[in-house]
């Protein structure tokens, strides 16, 4: 149950939380319309963008996680693709142009109602810069990857394996599911890191 | 625009498209308490459910589509993760347990704001029947797969990629964009069929 649903976009009269006709699971439902007001999980989508076998990483201008790095990701838009969103999404936070590759991880985020995906990508030319969501953009080689500064389980999850299939040679999808142990051991390494 | 959204279901007063501070793209914002309801594509979660070399397929005794073959399919629920709504769909639909494997094929299907996830799974058992959502649950071999009468273009471009890569030996992640074009090819294709 969300409690911040309270009203029916259609109508504006008061929902309920309770069992449709014919469902089986409790939704908000219209007191009035009965229309039904479905919550499903949200896509993130975002890329690994290589250059020279370094990575473009970004430090996060906004919350959540204001102040640490980033690879470039946000939430999926109606009307377009995956791969689109994440094209778009890394354009917004670093500037830069990048062509998008085949799928590498999957995150299943069930806690948190979240699905991460991430792509390899190249960029296409080494142009990028501080942008609205991002106090700086930054070329990483691997040695010098801010491990315990980074802002998300999926991200640091994403960034490990990417380096280990490079140095074995490996082209796999990665499935993981990440639950909020996993979430708040990130953020411990990063207090040991800034605190 | 969501013409269908018209109140805010925070506080219940209207909402205006517009573009929120700060950000680029329209929203509905509350006009009062100033909440953007975002909207954002919606995950479909299903699987390949094999066994000994025959896949389970469904007629859906419900729109849209009612009365066309399909995968065992549906809107992933928040609080589970990808796998767990494959499996789930698939008990719901077919009354058969599965074991989920790798992912398959992700569609993105941008003019419907979905996109469709297929995982590889095995039958624990032959135990399967008509449910609520499905008139009718058989195991097919390729030979006798109903091509003409599958309900979507997802599930055709599943089956068809899943056969080619069991006589290849191939085991590959598939990953489509479908056009509302491709759609309705399937549709027409519907029509002869049955018309």
């Amino acid at each position: 149950m969300d409690s911040s649903i309270k009203y029916c976009s259609r109508c504006g009269n008061h929902v309920s939380f309770r069992i449709p006709p014919g469902e089986t699971l409790c939704r908000h439902v219209c007191d009035q319309c009965q229309t039904v007001h479905y919550q499903n999980p949200k896509l993130i989508v975002g890329c690994i963008p290589d250059w020279q076998g370094s990575i473009l990483l970004c430090r996060r201008a906004i919350e959540p996680r204001s102040g640490y790095w980033t690879l470039p990701a946000g939430f999926m838009e109606n009307r377009e693709t995956t791969s689109e969103g994440a094209l778009r999404e890394t354009f917004e936070e670093t500037g830069a142009q990048v062509e998008i590759g085949p799928l590498f991880s999957l995150f299943n985020l069930a806690h948190l109602n979240q699905v991460h995906l991430f792509y390899r990508a190249s960029l296409v030319a080494p142009v990028f810069g501080p942008t609205a969501e991002s106090t700086e953009v930054l070329l990483f080689e691997e040695a010098h990857i801010p491990w315990e500064e980074l802002a998300f389980a999926s991200v640091r999850e994403t960034l490990g394996r990417y380096f280990d299939d490079r140095r074995a040679n490996r082209n796999t999808l990665h499935q993981i599911d990440l639950d909020p142990v996993q979430e708040s051991r990130a953020k411990s390494l990063n207090s040991r890191a800034t605190g």
